[in-house]
């Protein structure tokens, strides 16, 4: 037996134990590679990867150490008593290398894969291989058994509501925060909507992030029935939710190393949606030469897989193909993106148009899964609350709900403006650039730092004036999205 | 500036930096993934992956701590000044996702992505991310670009030696451990063989395991030289020789979590041989129903692959294609399996045949390099050179270089016998649950560990006859090798 011993050392998604190269109950001198290991004392044996420590400052030969994360899975205190054994790499990583080999792998198998996933009995290392894998060849079969597993046994219970809807944006386009707007239009027509929202994945924002420049995010499966059916909405970090564990660890291996392919990414959403107990879901392909997705064709093809599989675990989908040509509203960046979001809601004339259209019609879609509207009419309806503030009303509520943010987000002090170099129109403004200028300004890290865009396509511009400014928090940050443009490129297309 | 200090942690593989949550040089509050950074005071920057600390005893706030693997990269002592800056993921990164969405990569893709995972910019996630994409599917010329770029150019350089022999067995069968008894029938003979060994990858014992039962075998370039001129052979573990290094990250991940592809293994062989200097080269395939290559076509399909990568990089090579269908020789596991290699060269009575037999045939074919020799007398001098006891000579020189060992590996103390349950002949030995066996006892760690075969295919046996025998060195592994025999299965089919 060992002691316990919490290493508070944040590790990223693995667990790791510790274990000092005399320890007396395990002789190391053999290990060469990275080895498994079995941990016995808590509710139920934690799986870890072994690390030696050769200083007993940090680890005594009787001690074992946990990282953060394994030590908060074992759920006992320091000092414990555990014993650990060796233990044979997951049984489902022979179907992983048999999905590596080409293979179609059955319902069970998916199933066995993310059973092992969600007991973290899998590396980033096995995760990633098993995401290429499958990332490169599934069949529609597959992807539903994927995302059958993904979505677990564990569904919160909406009672006797006959809707529960949601909507996902797959392929973030920059700025694009209808998200927010929709559930504030939807919420005020009564029809509950528990939106959740993912921080930043391989984009500059996630709406996670910028609903954090409003209010919490961060509700308990209790809290959020409890708003979504007084407050009839809710915008929450699904992380804080005890659902769809697996698809949590694979997600945060995605984010790593930005490998998410799109059959991934529907597994994920319809899985981690249903989960959420939603009975109708709006799901938007925005396309675009620069969007993640690039052809009408590909994105008829992703809406016959989601249909597909939708259809077959019974959940009300509405597929729509968008226009994802260039960034939408004004602000990249969270507090860029919030203060969009809300000038929309407060029907402001700065207001940036194509991100209040595109709610509008978005809500107007979701409102049509009730029956009593009419072909049409939904548009018209969520025009009328945007208008008469009763979404804003809604909003209000959310936030309040979810508990308002107390200090405003200030921009980053750093700042750089982009100018036009001729005169003319702006023909193209190229989403991947903008996108990875956000990200290297910081974007995805810093809530107050992002692209504030001054030119939209389609706008008059004169040499010398501003297209867009950029906003970082720290000096890093800057210096890299510097290196970007120093290239010469803006990123913005200027013709006559 | 932060302060250098070494956190004595093995993490196999990764460079781990550590920092504390409230370093003043880097605010860490918006970390939610892994972050990449780069470490400046040493000779040249250091990559490495960020892991956050919280507590002071582990990492003071103004430290930077490094892993063992970091630490040594450095090169600098504790107590030194660095600074770090996050540092964008690898750029050839981007190639990575190019292949795992079934682009052909050029020659400086691959160039990139190798020197990118010399320099440890790539995570283990990403090395296997790599992995997969360019296992499922890569063209003869990708392979040619991946082997080059693999190779690199530290080449090991053997001054006016017309030929510099090595051999490789591609698709390990338990057991086999020819190479050692080709290495000293090469050298008696007089031609150079500097036979670089592996330790055990997804095998149970690879024969660098198996050699340092007899001799050291970690030689930096200049003993090797110096040894190989003299001696005409080594037999030596590549991992001390500044050569591939690579090749050596990539099979440590490899090794990990068993993903190396036929193809990928073709690159690595090639790219560490021409590395190591050798000029010709004989390549084995065993082919078996349960080997790792299962079919002649298959066969023929890598050694047309193998002969092209070849030829384009100018190293002659000869590929054979022998018989895989069961182990080799008696004794699977590195202390077993060195008993065998010293009876065959002793030309002991009870040596094992088909290990002699298939020594001689691969020696053969390496002495036919010689252009002295006229095609068949190949194998006449070398079964000459073994039965004279020049070759054992040649082995005992090749240790006392190299270092004997001095203590005797003893075999595991817990032992268990498979007994044959019926009379009759021995049709089959399944090669594949006979390497999972030995792996699972031990072998792949403990030198005395192993499987020891009393009986071959075509041998009779009567019900209660011993089959093999299992040694474990501990109860963990003992007990690990006991869940595959409670199947009731024993790897042995015997019929009438």
């Amino acid at each position: 037996m060992l002691e316990l011993k919490h290493l508070p050392v944040s590790s990223f998604n693995e667990n790791i134990a510790y274990i000092h190269r005399d320890c007396p109950v395990y002789k190391i001198d053999n290990i060469k590679t990275m080895t498994r290991i079995e941990i016995h004392g808590g509710a139920a044996p934690v799986y870890a990867f072994l690390q030696i420590v050769d200083s007993s400052k940090i680890i005594r030969p009787d001690e074992l150490g946990l990282n953060t994360e394994a030590f908060r899975q074992i759920g006992l205190p320091e000092g414990s008593r555990v014993s650990l054994t060796l233990t044979p790499p997951a049984p489902s990583l022979a179907s992983v290398r048999r999905k590596i080999a080409g293979n179609i792998l059955s319902p069970k198998e998916y199933e066995d894969i993310v059973a092992d996933i969600s007991a973290r009995r899998y590396s980033n290392m096995d995760i990633a291989s098993f995401l290429v894998a499958a990332g490169s060849f599934i069949t529609p079969n597959e992807l539903l058994s994927l995302t059958e597993a993904l979505r677990g046994d564990r569904i919160i219970d909406w009672g006797s509501e006959e809707i529960v809807a949601d909507h996902h944006c797959l392929g973030e386009i920059p700025g694009n925060k209808a998200d927010l707007i929709v559930t504030a239009i939807v919420a005020a027509y009564g029809l509950p909507m528990p939106k959740t929202v993912s921080r930043s994945l391989s984009g500059c924002t996630g709406a996670a992030d910028t609903m954090e420049i409003l209010a919490g995010t961060d509700l308990d499966v209790r809290s959020l029935k409890k708003q979504v059916l007084e407050k009839r909405g809710a915008i929450v970090n699904p992380e804080g939710l005890d659902i769809a564990a697996a698809d949590k660890i694979i997600s945060a291996v995605e984010q790593q190393n930005g490998l998410a392919t799109l059959e991934r990414s529907i597994a994920s959403v319809l899985a981690s949606k249903m989960a959420a107990g939603i009975t109708h879901l709006l799901i938007d392909i925005p396309v675009g030469p620069r969007a993640r997705v690039r052809s009408t064709q590909e994105a008829m093809r992703l809406r016959k897989l989601i249909e597909y599989v939708g259809d077959m675990m019974e959940i009300n989908v509405d597929v729509v193909i968008t226009d994802g040509s260039e960034p939408i509203g004004f602000g990249l960046g969270a507090a860029l993106e919030a203060r969009d979001v809300m000038k929309v809601l407060k029907n402001k004339e700065d207001a940036p148009d194509d991100l209040k259209e595109k709610s509008l019609f978005l809500a107007g879609r979701i409102l049509e899964f009730d029956p009593k509207l009419r072909g049409g009419q939904g548009y018209v309806v969520a025009r009328e609350l945007l208008k008469s503030g009763k979404a804003l009303d809604a909003m209000e509520q959310i936030i309040k709900s979810q508990g308002k943010v107390k200090e405003q987000v200030r921009l980053g002090h750093l700042t750089r403006d982009v100018v036009a170099d001729v005169d003319g129109t702006v023909k193209k403004i190229d989403n991947a650039f903008m996108t990875r200028l956000c990200v290297l300004c910081g974007g995805g890290q810093y809530p107050g730092a992002g692209v504030d865009l001054f030119k939209k396509t389609g706008d008059q511009v004169t040499a010398g004036d501003i297209l867009y400014r950029i906003y970082s928090c720290n000096q890093n940050d800057f210096a890299f999205a510097g290196t970007v443009l120093e290239s010469g490129k803006s990123g913005f297309e200027i013709g006559k």
